[in-house]
């Protein structure tokens, strides 16, 4: 029981690291995340941080999987229920712009801005961003194909440049609300993104038809 | 005579330092910028880089005003000559993506990285950074307000955010090319922006007029 306890304990102290870790990498960007720093916010010692990870690479990408996963669980769950196709597209632009609008962390989306940290800095950390942006871009253009499929949207849209429309769109939020002072960035964002997939009356749009 | 020329040899110095810096800045963010790697890549000491700027501060904000001077010679003064409005904004959206697609810098457009670096980090950086950010959004909101005005954009044209969307789009950029390992990003987006203007015998954009 001690020895199950414990493991449990171990869990929770290293989730709630990463919870802290992802908040400061979301401000720093992950090379800023430092061990001395996040011991220091945690009220832990350096070698209790560590210790949970191994060295400052596994850190980040343990960070990295924990953003990941608040991503899923707050943009893919809520439309995983819908139908697939633009009923679905509909509800992710929902959740996604909340999430953004919120912002989850301090510093704004965090996979955005790590796109931008990491997109010339070759290294696990890249590679493994690099699988979930494409896992993410993946599922746009399968949702985007079915409403295709569907009659939803037009026969002519091409899928991979919908999706990096909408992801243009998403990734922008955080510096418009924080570099032009705009509080209405996302919601700004969701608009444009839900006129892209041709809803709000306004019909087609082909600008996304090439 | 020998006054002035050292003026010039020190000038000279100044400019071939935040060359590499902008370039280095470029890869590893204006946060990672040290004295120390620049003295190395440059064959200097540290104290004769420092020297010609007093501070790590001074440096990373002459290295962002040597950024911004960049992006007005190649994406500005190409578009300049144009007649305002329509012509000048699509000869932008040119000059734009040329200058993206090159790219200018090994870690892709300048300004865009910083504003995810620098948008939940307060400072001189990001007030410089913001200031730059702003008069580029000014420029294009008064080149589409023309544009309107002239008849070569729909009445209902939201400037603002027409030009939010042109921002968003090339942010893209790099991290598309990069990340994804697209080649194509840089002529995509600047279909994308095109169509947005109406060009491309795509017809008004209704995506754009909320």
């Amino acid at each position: 029981m001690a020895g199950r306890r414990s493991v449990a304990v171990a869990l929770d102290t290293r989730r709630r690291i990463l919870s802290v870790a992802a908040d400061m990498a979301s401000v720093e960007g992950l090379e800023g995340l430092t061990v001395g720093r996040l011991a220091t916010a945690l009220e832990m010692s350096k070698a209790g941080v560590i210790g949970h990870f191994g060295s400052k690479l596994e850190l980040q990408l343990a960070t990295l999987d924990h953003a990941a996963e608040v991503f899923r669980t707050e943009v893919w769950s809520p439309a995983a229920p819908q139908q697939e196709g633009l009923p679905r597209l509909v509800a992710i632009c929902g959740a996604w712009m909340e999430y953004a609008g919120r912002p989850a962390f301090p510093g704004g989306c965090f996979l955005a801005a790590a796109s931008f940290e990491f997109d010339s800095r070759p290294g696990p950390v890249r590679d493994a961003l690099i699988t979930y942006l494409r896992r993410w871009h993946g599922t746009l253009v399968r949702e985007i194909s079915v409403a295709v499929s569907a009659g939803d949207l037009p026969e002519t849209t091409n899928a991979e440049r919908l999706a990096s429309a909408l992801e243009a769109v998403a990734a922008r939020v955080t510096p418009t609300r924080e570099l032009y002072g705009d509080p209405h960035a996302a919601a700004h964002a969701e608009e444009l993104m839900l006129a892209m997939l041709g809803r709000q009356g306004l019909g087609d749009v082909p600008v996304l038809v090439p």
